[in-house]
């Protein structure tokens, strides 16, 4: 960040959380962003925002050029301004990482406009000297979710009130992020107390507040895991999003951090068994996944030097890759091997999981 | 960093490491910088280079203030100048981190003679204009060994030639470094080939290149501990300064993230017998130090992931607190407990340990 823009992002000051108060939070409702983009697989931070918020996602703003459509209605800032629309959320990653001049005209536009912007770009929007004077004249604020609260305080393993499940993995893009938001759909239908703690880019978009985790100073990771799900009535639920895994030669160090940081009640083990090699490693040297009981017990192992009660409560399978006759028999022989209630996210909801939570955690 | 001094840092372009081939090497030999501290704990870093690396200091650089004598020969900026000094390396710590303004007037003028300089200060050389402008004028580099290099890669977990050691620990700050390098000093005198590699600031003084691997950005901790301990000859050492602890509740996930990334053949496990809580945590909330074999288990699961053939090699102890009457009963009951070759590396040396890595890795 720029020394200039540094004291531009004090006065604009979105990201100045204390010590477990949590993270500001953003302003709603969304107009989402979607640019000038062309393949879904670029717009998925926009697209999974809207599966998961519809209610807060008014409308999506989009170039001439742009061929995808969410299903919102089309809006244009102008008309969303008017609205009483809170956030501009940016929902597309810029192809290459590049921000298109285009993009920078709307993004200038809306900050003039008074819209908070969100984005998950690694480009800072505080980086743009235009976005920011288009803010500081309006007061929106801007909301950079890959950069940190720059007052991270550091783990100290203390004991928070309240409940608390993190989801783990066989390895990252298994389907963490997606069996958090079904465990606190299900945890909302039977109207306990509850939160969905988001640690990574797409999450804090859902979540409505926070940042991505693995964006953190290292030395601040499981600070930063405390802060995410801060101390909270004994029977409130935080739902944490887990990020990598700890057998990931990438990435596990993000893992550790946020197991020891969130420490956790429950655990839900997420795996996809289409996966044969941790994702990324098939190139330079290929690391044949861990299974199943190996994962658990690496996870509790750690997991218990900061709460000596973590247990895993289900297993979320991802099948999108399975035919519907494989499913049954591969559940069966996942139940025998874990003892765990076994679900696939997507297709049954968490259910089964949040029943096991109900037995294992009597309020 | 501002954008302005950014484009400054790439000018001077100290930080611009590549992929695997480790960082650039700090300018010998050394004038040392002790300022106006009146406290020895504040030379810290000065006087742990001067111990370890003598031969690379020529002198000391005080202001009249300082009542602090580290032993080496007084010398002025210019006489170092003169007599060919490569690097003005900060030897003090500020006290309360900030920089007093007869610092910074001796920073310039360093600078401004065309001294390298080194510092760990969390405040960030480049973020001072006059120290910037002087470097530029004289062609000086500024080395801020808390600012990790820009381009550093994912971790790989691929297998690199060469022979890597790490140590590790029931706790931070119970001698990893220390310990390190009292093996690199016993291996240097069998006349192997080794480096000391090292991951925290006083190390990177020591070593002469690197940077501080608590202050990379999570997502590139194993990333950053494989660049630190590139690939090498088949019979080549690194001998790996560990951070932290696994069992630490503040630090783990770096100690996992450079445990990964370490990829090490050979363990050595560094201990305090007079911690009874990890280093830190006895305020909010005391965590009971590990066991031994418990801090083995742990590390060599993990260690395991990307090199199966990792084994410890020996056990260093800071006996530091305890009476010479208490020592051999305890490095009994240690040896008996690990089945390892037990040191104090101050009093002992590392030779019972490079004897046992002989045998374990026959050349």
């Amino acid at each position: 960040m720029s020394l200039a823009s540094q004291s531009f992002a004090e006065k604009l000051g979105p990201r100045e959380g204390t010590e477990h108060d949590g993270v500001k939070r953003f302003k709603t409702p969304y107009l989402i962003y979607l640019g000038d983009v062309e393949l879904t697989g670029y717009a998925k931070t926009g697209l999974g925002l809207i599966e998961w918020r519809r209610n807060l996602c008014v409308g999506q703003c989009r170039t001439p050029q742009c061929t995808i459509d969410s299903g919102l209605p089309d809006m244009s800032i102008e008309e969303a301004a008017r609205s009483g629309v809170g956030s501009f959320v940016i929902g597309v990653a810029p192809a290459g990482g590049y921000i298109p001049e285009n993009w920078l005209q709307d993004l200038v536009k809306a900050a003039r406009a008074g819209l908070d912007i969100i984005s998950g770009m690694h480009a800072r929007l505080t980086d743009f000297p235009e976005i920011v004077e288009a803010a500081l004249e309006s007061g929106a604020q801007l909301f950079d979710v890959r950069t940190p609260p720059s007052n991270l305080p550091l783990g100290t393993g203390a004991k928070r009130s309240g409940k608390r499940l993190l989801t783990v993995g066989t390895d990252c893009a298994v389907g963490k992020k997606y069996t958090a938001l079904a465990i606190e759909k299900e945890i909302q239908a039977r109207r306990w107390n509850v939160d969905f703690r988001a640690t990574g880019q797409t999450g804090v978009m859902i979540a409505g507040a926070g940042f991505a985790i693995d964006c953190v100073v290292a030395d601040f990771l499981s600070g930063a895991a405390e802060m995410i799900s801060p101390g909270a009535a004994e029977d409130h639920w935080d739902i944490i999003e887990g990020q990598g895994a700890l057998s990931h030669p990438s990435f596990a160090g993000v893992s550790l951090g946020l197991l020891h940081g969130s420490q956790p009640d429950a655990l839900v083990l997420c795996h996809d068994p289409t996966r044969v090699y941790n994702l990324g490693t098939e190139r330079k040297q290929p690391f044949p996944l861990h299974g199943l009981r190996e994962t658990i017990e690496a996870n509790l192992l750690m997991a218990r030097r900061v709460n000596p009660e973590a247990r895993f409560v289900g297993m979320s399978v991802n099948t999108s890759q399975l035919t519907a006759t494989e499913v049954p028999a591969l559940f069966e022989r996942f139940e025998r091997e874990t003892g765990l209630p076994v679900i696939d996210p997507i297709k049954d909801g968490a259910k089964v999981i949040v029943d096991r939570i109900e037995k294992e955690f009597p309020l």
